[in-house]
């Protein structure tokens, strides 16, 4: 059985609670908030408070706050021995400020809270001082996961920018061809068959092979002609990214 | 029941010819292609043929060949009053040059050969130069789909500039995750569920809407950070895609 105390109640930490309670061989002891009043909700299953001077003893503190506040949150757990980890995919792991242990339990994944989530298909990017308090992160992961993975914080720093380019800039993609569609009352739906598509093609072969279109076979007839039917902004995206399929192997 | 000659048997020939044999109220009655070899095994279902003097009467000639051939193509299509199509996302309905009734037959979606296509779910975007044409298109595009629409040559060239973004260039954000992951032994698959929600959940709020990460939340520091640790082509993508997300409405 591993105690766990989640600090923060964002839209990772509720999720995580959510999870925890139902979760087998897992007490969840407490959840700390400043604002009291949004987890008194949670006073059927868990002890809250608003104070870090009350924490109470665990096997694991989940610091789950928003990136700047987590050296300053992981300060002020002061138990000389106690093992604090964060949720965050940009934060280094020796950024946490505790005096005892430290590690970092990331479910990689973008969270909202009206969004019910399925961690039996998020993967936890799990890093440790040492290798028992990993296995410990493991087993932990397990209660509620399935896909465990051991990221240190460098290579959590690259993934991070990785999951930039794949869901940040992506999303920005799917902005442009909304507008596109929009400015000549085409429905946007009609993309979304080949907007699945193309996410799922690449779990079968690399993004690499899976390219096609214009840029790919080098039809620059059609590439200028696109080019011409653009806005500004849209027609410099287009030829920084068709410029950057066509070199593809030099990236 | 409609009647219907296929011309040409790339990817979208082959899904199409698959999909009219099992459908019902319709009569594929011929396949053209220059290599009839490529089509010999289709006899027990159909008439195949390599010459387009050949071709039998038909309600509908779907001409799938590469847009450049088109024109040609259908320039030799001499029946007075025959209703070609094609299946051009990028070619103008005016394109085609045979002397009877034109229209467009496009099923948005990204082809290959190995893959089994479930054309229910498969946007077609149908075009004709009168009401009781694009009623025959519609017809018959439901003889094999459910998701049918009237889309122009104007919207479907600025569908497929859309699709070039939401597609192509999406891809290529993929491929730059996957060289990031690859280049520091992070297992890609880490990436599989961000992506796939990422794809899902502009069906359900605009992508606008659905934006997060550190361009969204004018998080400069992070964004120096990532700039820092990429490659020289990757860095300039970073950046321009970064401003266009903070110009956002601007676009």
């Amino acid at each position: 059985m591993i105690s766990v105390v989640i600090i923060g109640y964002g839209n990772v930490a509720h999720h995580l609670v959510e999870a925890f309670h139902k979760a087998k061989n897992l007490h969840l002891k407490q959840v700390y908030t400043r604002s009291i009043k949004t987890v008194e909700h949670l006073k059927p299953i868990t002890s809250v408070t608003n104070s870090l001077e009350l924490l109470v003893k665990a096997d694991v503190y989940i610091i789950s706050v928003t990136d700047d506040a987590i050296a300053k949150v992981s300060s002020q757990i002061t138990g000389k021995n106690s093992f604090v980890v964060h949720t965050s995919g940009s934060v280094d792991m020796n950024q946490l400020q505790n005096n005892g242990r430290k590690g970092v339990f990331y479910p990689l994944q973008s969270f909202s809270k009206e969004k019910k989530v399925d961690f039996s298909t998020i993967p936890f990017c799990l890093e440790a001082e040492n290798n028992k308090d990993l296995q410990l992160l493991e087993t932990l992961a397990k209660t509620i996961g399935e896909k465990i993975y051991r990221i240190n914080s460098l290579q959590r720093k690259q993934l991070h920018i990785a999951a930039v380019f794949v869901n940040n800039f992506v999303n920005h993609m799917y902005k442009i061809g909304y507008d596109i569609c929009n400015q000549h009352n085409v429905p946007f739906e009609v993309l979304y068959p080949l907007i699945e598509e193309t996410s799922k093609k690449i779990q079968h072969i690399t993004p690499d092979k899976a390219q096609t279109g214009p840029a790919k076979r080098n039809d620059n007839l059609t590439i200028e002609n696109h080019i011409k039917m653009l806005k500004e902004e849209q027609k410099n995206i287009y030829k920084i990214l068709t410029n950057s399929i066509k070199n593809g192997e030099k990236l």
